[in-house]
């Protein structure tokens, strides 16, 4: 079977692995983002990493990166990574084929992950797909008709600024009440402590991280079970648009905060189908990612492949 | 060139027309929808206006029927017409072929109207296209990578249902903040008769139609224009969740709301392009529609002859 190079590109850490179908055969130790001021010695050191594991792996044919900003895919251009110093209009895919000599395609990471669950991963069998990954951004990937959609510049399935109110909190483009701006991991840690606070007692914000909040919940505190009430309302709602604009057969949600399982799904499966008409509903699932951390890289990986 | 039967049943009246390319070369006198109650007489008297205005025009191969409900297209099932008593599980597109001896194909009468503006009409090149109808209700259609995006059930595209709040109004599914709820002819007006009262005056809901806000605003009087700028606003909201979902090339709207032109559109462009990124906004274009009650005669005729 063909493996490939994946490429997890985020703003703490570059994690590169080897993958074949769904799993990672090996990692390298990951590289620190924040240590590089500039793309090409990053590249560089990417390029440097990429090799070793090549040398290792001799049937490694593509490599895939999955970047966290806006990337034109034919091209592989990344026009701009806001959570990364130094990489605005870099050719990525081209820096990358020159110092490996070998196919590279470069994808946002949301649709990354969307096309490791469509392929791999809960969404396998499925034409029509919503991918959703909850996070300190809110990010998602489609599939329409059995192909990835990406949009007329390839900028398209940014679920996280789907707007949930007209009036609302101003996000990142000027744009009024996105879903990112109210589930992030810091919106929802900002709800608990207001809820707590309004509930007359005081909450450390390292105890409302999503993964203290699940913990809380299900031991049966009220507030902590009010925030997940209110995150699966809002979530919801942005979903409910989207079922109504695209009549999903799936809608697969992943990301830390999806790991509170039942205490997310519950309510949002309840709100969700309480707000669509019967033929949306009809076929409708909503799963659980099956790739937590590697789903990046695992898509990327394969999308390489699928390119060749 | 080859000649098709559109029909555009309504509510009110099914009208039923030759059509060629861009052209209604021949329309038979309308039928009186709520004359009938049941499917079978309607259908019947259809086809018998097809079959006369078949024997004048011997060109034609095909008829096509834009319906307003769900339409399950490959078979042309149609599941259920809210506005048309007697339809439900209708099997249009058998019981039309059966007397008619010719193709017949049925879509939803929005998807019909965006299919004439990207074959023929304001969509022509564009691949990546938000159709949208404003009227007493918010229809529409998509197209994506050049293709007509109908989702998994065919039931898609229903961009009248996208939440513009999540605590707001309650639409027909239970779903909350639809836009159609706001932007509909009748809330229009009544949005319009709530603040010329709140502003002292009353004003006759008769003077409060899409048609005569306009005619007052063009007169400069500000209540109305203020009614412009709400309407702008929430369809703005409605299509930034668009835009940032599909990364479309192309936003045409259509409908009675459409024509007050740059009352509208202005400020919807103005809010609409405040409010998203750069790679989003650098080829979009929002336009007007090209056809006007034609739009879905000519859409459905034109669908029945690519499915030959």
């Amino acid at each position: 079977m063909q493996q490939a190079i994946g490429i997890d590109f985020g703003g703490t850490t570059v994690k590169i692995g080897v993958v074949e179908g769904s799993n990672v055969l090996d990692k390298a130790p990951p590289i620190s983002t924040p240590d590089y001021l500039n793309s090409t010695e990053l590249i560089d050191d990417i390029a440097r990493t990429a090799r070793d594991l090549m040398a290792e792996h001799p049937h490694i044919v593509a490599v895939g990166a999955g970047m966290p900003g806006f990337v034109d895919f034919p091209t592989g251009r990344v026009h701009n990574l806001t959570n990364v110093v130094g990489w605005r209009d870099v050719f990525l895919k081209k820096e990358l084929e020159e110092r490996l000599k070998i196919p590279v395609s470069v994808e946002n990471d949301a649709n990354a992950m969307a096309y490791a669950e469509w392929k791999q991963g809960a969404g396998q069998g499925y034409n029509h797909i919503i991918a959703l990954t909850l996070g300190t951004g809110v990010g998602g990937g489609l599939i329409i008709d059995g192909r990835m959609a990406r949009g007329a510049n390839y900028v398209g399935s940014e679920l996280g600024h789907i707007s949930i109110d007209y009036q609302g909190r101003v996000g990142p483009y000027g744009n009024k009440g996105g879903l990112e701006e109210y589930i992030g991991n810091n919106e929802i840690a900002a709800t608990a402590r207001d809820l707590y606070r309004a509930g007359g007692s005081e909450r450390a914000m390292d105890l409302c991280t999503p993964r203290e909040l699940a913990i809380a919940a299900n031991e049966g505190d009220p507030i902590a079970l009010q925030v997940w009430d209110d995150v699966a309302e809002k979530l919801a709602c942005g979903l409910v648009s989207t079922v109504f604009l695209l009549n999903p057969e799936a809608i697969i949600i992943g990301g830390g905060v999806a790991k509170a399982g039942k205490l997310l799904f519950e309510p949002l499966t309840q709100k969700l189908f309480s707000q669509i008409g019967e033929p949306f509903r009809e076929h409708l699932k909503i799963l659980p990612a099956r790739f937590g951390n590697e789903a990046g890289m695992i898509g990327a990986a394969n999308l390489a492949l699928e390119g060749l």
